[in-house]
């Protein structure tokens, strides 16, 4: 079915959502839709408020417009799949068609209309490299994360069985004890909590001390895992590329040393 | 003693201990386990508790049944008792054999039980690698933690002298000073410690800008040389391997050379 | 219009304008300056207030003095302007001209007295070397610094969408939605923030901890990267020309050899 | 005067000085020092205190006899003051000869006694490695410092002259600003401080926010400096002289191999 008219329709597409000038206004459309998201939190006269919900259905149909698009410049329809941004955009896109009547799906679809500023992330090249190189770093978090939740857990118990009857809203069960243990990992009014619990068993404070330095410990060595991480994969391939560089530069300039010196030999031969 | 049969039963023993399954297995427990110890920090119904206890009996004789089939599987006993990590199974698991009556050991058994969790740590190999790296990197803190120290010892003496009259709660004896000095070192409520005392010594300040000033400068320090630490320790080893094989390479290819010329020398005497 | 006289005292004046106790001279001014803007703080007689005044009016006119000697003492004008630290010096010279009448512009007069303090940036050489290098680091941060203000932006309008009814002072519209995040962002009394929304959305804890592992791990990343930026400036540079002589002697070690080996095969051919 | 006699007696004095049961036996007495400062902080019954004090009274005998050992045993009395480890032991042990009287002079007479546990510092060698580390690591920081210092000197001016009717306690002049503005720095209340200016001037949240971010910022970056620091100092010099005896190996290596050559190209010549 693909004539000749289909293809050269195929082809404006593709010119088109490749333009530069097309990725531009996809940008200004995003940050419209942002402001948009931004103005709503503020009280604003109905005139205005009737004024952005038009512009927000003009959105909501520009950015579906523009989705079918880019599906439709994919040869292949299955590779458009194969992209993680492209499902990203679509869940977003599709996701802020619900409409936003006045029931209890309200702020859900608000919600949902905010998550279009993410579209900045997926349709900025940088961005998009930026997340790429954040995700890369998390596999080798896992085991801390795993460690760091074992710690949490452990403690999480140990706080809801000695303090529960203590403060029933910071240690009531395992859930709210890490919670509160979260906070006391940002320091956050954690003498408080650890006041109240040394009024009925004083030595509690080695609780407080001993789960402070071991997250801390614990989350330094994640930084350092980190850091090292990022460091051997950026640079040293650079520097070991340059090395191989010097390095194979010497062996061949030796091996045509060699042949000199071979041939020198050959010709010794041959004068006998 | 060691019969033919008993060799049999003891190579199945061993087989099963190391095959993948049991491994799962045994991971599957001590969720299991953990799961119970979150779920007993809720109100729960009788039949629920009791289900759950008959559950805790249950997996309590699993792990002793497990701990004793390791056992058995080292053919020298001593060798058991030599990895620090069967250690550390073993007390966990003798630990837990405390019986949860309604007496005043009722904590300290529930608290026993929560320790299984740790379990996860010494069966999960990553996990072991991971705290076996992170062991390494203390004794090189040693030092550091020796001045840390003697700085809150210091600190603490100085505190307990001026302000104790101040605040009994906060600087009534040097170990009280010192906690209270760690409060200052997360800056938690660290001006209201310093205004209560502002009033009485104007100059009061300056003990905890110089304070936090030094814990900060040391911890800094601290936290460079573990870094430090970590990196000529991983990186290095890789990338000086590298450089030697490079340089092992460059020194037989010349001495390849040496030989040839060597080779040719001869071959000039020998027509004399 | 260059007489021979004019010519002399554009000598005499570049002369002065680099020599070190001019310089040093300068910087006693601008300490001066510092001081008097410092002592104005504190409560003053009369009689000392007056003296600051007319000490002010003194620098003021010193500073302009010095600014315009620095002009002359440029062959081209235009390149005065180019020289970024000029503008920075010329733009708080002629700010601090603004007179301290008793109006509603006493106060910015003042501070823009106060700004005069950043001269000692300017004047210091080190300083300024310092000021660029900082400077050179802030590109790198900017997609970096894109992502967390989509980030805050996003969670800005979460919170303004669904926290507005339950205290308007700290999530009434984005703006200061932003403002609360930053807050939590710096852990300060987050927890006070989370405990009122929990009690009308009782998971709103996952908005805070979500929102807080999402900053710390950009924030995390935005400290690797400039680490790494500054690092491989610094280090490598150095490094890699120490490298690169090395390697270089190499080379032309074996090319001499080559050439012996070249000439006794010369010699060899002389000799049939 | 140095008879005979005199000198067997100062080569006794030097081996006993320098022998390990020596320096063992101070450290011990350093420690319980240190341990009688630390028990004077808690109540004593009057028995317990007057037997601490003749300990104190021995203790500061001791030390006195001590560092007079040590000044004996240099032969030349000038290098004894050279060493500043020995003038910060001498400081602190003609410090702690003032008497504990019931005078005004009691809390200072006691401070001076704790500053003795600093001679744990000067007489463990690993601790006085590391604190010349630390000292060394400073003049790096010094123009880093200035910076912070012009940044919260000229902050401090500008908050004393906005808010100094807001608040006199936090604002009242250059000197408690910029105490509040450490404060600030240590994110320690920080939003009470804004909110209660912003009250007046609204948009007083961006002193805040800048302030923050250009604290965070240089700090960044003294500690990336640091960092540098200490790491090109530490792992390069090792890494460089490894390079440099590989690079030496070849380079001899290519030496003896165009000496062959030469030496074939002689016996060429010789031929003739």
């Amino acid at each position: 079915m693909t004539t000749a008219r289909s293809q050269s329709w195929f082809d404006v597409f593709k010119r088109v959502e490749r333009s530069v000038w097309f990725q531009g206004f996809i940008i200004s459309i995003i940050i419209i839709a942002a402001l948009t998201v931004g103005a709503k939190t503020y009280p604003l006269p109905y005139s205005v408020e009737l004024a952005i919900n038009y512009l927000d259905t003009l959105i909501t149909v520009f950015f579906l417009a523009e989705i079918l698009l880019r599906f439709i410049t994919y040869e292949r329809k299955r590779e458009f799949f194969k992209d993680p941004w492209n499902l990203f955009d679509s869940v977003i896109v599709i996701g802020s068609l619900v409409p936003i009547s006045n029931t209890d799906m309200v702020l859900v679809a608000r919600l949902l209309r905010v998550l279009r500023v993410l579209r900045l992330v997926s349709i900025i090249p940088d961005l998009r490299v930026l997340i790429n190189a954040l995700l890369k770093a998390i596999p080798k978090m896992g085991y801390i994360a795993l460690l760091m939740f074992i710690i949490f857990y452990i403690f999480g118990a140990m706080g809801s069985i000695f303090f529960e009857d203590i403060n029933e809203t910071l240690w009531g069960d395992i859930a709210i004890s890490m919670l509160t243990l979260f906070r006391i990992a940002t320091f956050e009014d954690w003498t408080d909590v650890m006041y109240e619990t040394m009024s009925v068993y004083p030595l509690s404070w080695m609780y407080y001390v001993v789960f402070i330095f071991l997250t801390a410990f614990v989350f330094l060595n994640m930084m350092v895992g980190v850091v090292l991480e990022v460091m051997s994969r950026e640079t040293s391939a650079e520097e070991q590329q340059h090395q191989e560089d010097h390095h194979q530069a010497l062996v061949e300039q030796i091996s045509q040393l060699q042949q000199q010196v071979q041939a020198l030999s050959d010709k010794l031969d041959r004068k006998d």
